[in-house]
């Protein structure tokens, strides 16, 4: 293979399995080529992402170090997402009543949650989380591609137990939102007690449900080190929950003119 | 930016979003190069990824045309994808009684997820649909990365209609795992009628769910023009479907002797 190609083959690998250390040797052995010429092709590699800024090649030395790729998302690119998301929800048509958005068409865009997961995982790179945790259902697709970023398994919290998910421990919570008591359940094998967590959610209101994530992981002694929300309403101001980035916000939804006012969160890094 | 640069920027532009079209024009404005140019990168491009065997590029000529990424495993990949799968399953400690396996650690894997899905994204890429269509909850996160690679949205069919879906259609269906009657709701806003779908699910026994999929999506004249099932159960051999391929197929499960009975699908393509 000539430099060019190795160049290209290497950061296509890399980036297809973000934050999966692949030592120099693997390459060695794929391209048939010494340690000296995917050094210098791995150079090529960081300088070529840097310049598109489509996230970051990163070297560890050591025995127990590699090459790893790790995504990121710029502030011009994160807020012009914001901008999209903003002009897509601000439509009058998705008012469902009760304060209620219309949003799954959204949720369930692979291209839309991607980019979203992207600043999720820049946000929460550093964090060392051994999950992502979401609940059913709506989250489930962004908390998919976070975890595909960061390159960790998910909690898929359900809202029944199922026999499917063997033993599990359930919590009941009460939820801001639909003003009442409901239950969260989630499979024992799922969780290894003492870990680390990120919540990914589609959406959040007064933050019971978080809160209520939180309390059923603190069953198992996992500890959250982050939590990212797509749409956050800003009523009520108090949450349950303190620690959270939403990456839009959703203000006064104006059931008789149809207004709906949302705006991005200028201060998500 | 020098050649190599260009050609890797390209294939990692190209693969974020794969069966995405990009204009000739959209890439000379952003590398401020000549069209001969990048049409040569391209060519490079496309010979890289053959090489490595990692998805191809496709240029359509004319108005409506541009280049764009199509993810592909091959045969040998795929092999040892479903190998991997076997290996995983088999363990005894699985079984939960009642022949259920505990999967959702395989499911609630991103890294698996995808590579499943590329398998779904090559078996269906020429099928022309609309829509990956799924059911809550745990095929969600395979079809969410198979709408991904074929750049298409997801329909998520919920077992209870929310309040957050707006106007739904329901149905009420046997399911054969449970014996049963069980309810499936969408919402009438995420399906464009006489459009054509994909169904994506995680496990099947005798086809109770994909037939409901298919009898609710057809109250929206929407054709079903594949299914993938990641699992699927030999018994019983008369499913309620007839045109599905699945990933794995799983055997007896004896709960006495811990045996699991699991074998890859050699006939997927």
């Amino acid at each position: 293979m000539k430099r060019a190609e190795r160049v290209a083959a290497l950061i296509k690998i890399l980036s297809e399995t973000p934050n999966k250390a692949y030592s120099l040797k693997y390459f060695c052995d794929l391209f048939n080529a010494a340690k000296s010429s995917i050094s210098e092709d791995l150079q090529t590699a960081k300088q070529t992402l840097q310049a598109v800024n489509l996230g970051v090649i990163q070297t560890t030395p050591g025995a127990g170090g590699g090459v790893k790729y790790i995504p990121y998302i710029s502030d011009e690119a994160c807020q012009q997402l914001q901008k999209e998301l903003c002009d897509k929800l601000c439509d009058g048509n998705r008012i469902l009543g009760g304060g209620f958005l219309y949003t799954s068409d959204i949720m369930f865009d692979s291209n839309l949650v991607r980019q979203v997961a992207t600043v999720f995982a820049r946000k929460f790179q550093e964090k060392k989380a051994d999950y992502v945790a979401t609940i059913e259902t709506k989250g489930i697709p962004v908390a998919t591609m976070t975890a595909h970023m960061l390159n960790l398994p998910m909690i898929v919290i359900r809202r029944e137990s199922k026999i499917s998910e063997g033993s599990t421990l359930s919590i009941n919570y009460f939820s801001g939102s639909s003003d009442r008591v409901q239950k969260m359940s989630v499979s024992k094998r799922a969780v290894v007690p003492g870990s680390k967590a990120i919540i990914i959610d589609d959406f959040m209101r007064a933050g019971g449900s978080v809160k209520g994530i939180t309390d059923i992981l603190a069953e198992f002694d996992v500890e959250i080190v982050g939590t990212g929300i797509v749409i956050a309403a800003t009523e009520p101001q108090k949450k349950k929950t303190d620690n959270y980035c939403s990456l839009i916000y959703l203000g006064k939804v104006d059931e008789s003119t149809k207004e709906i006012e949302v705006f991005g969160n200028c201060q998500i890094f």
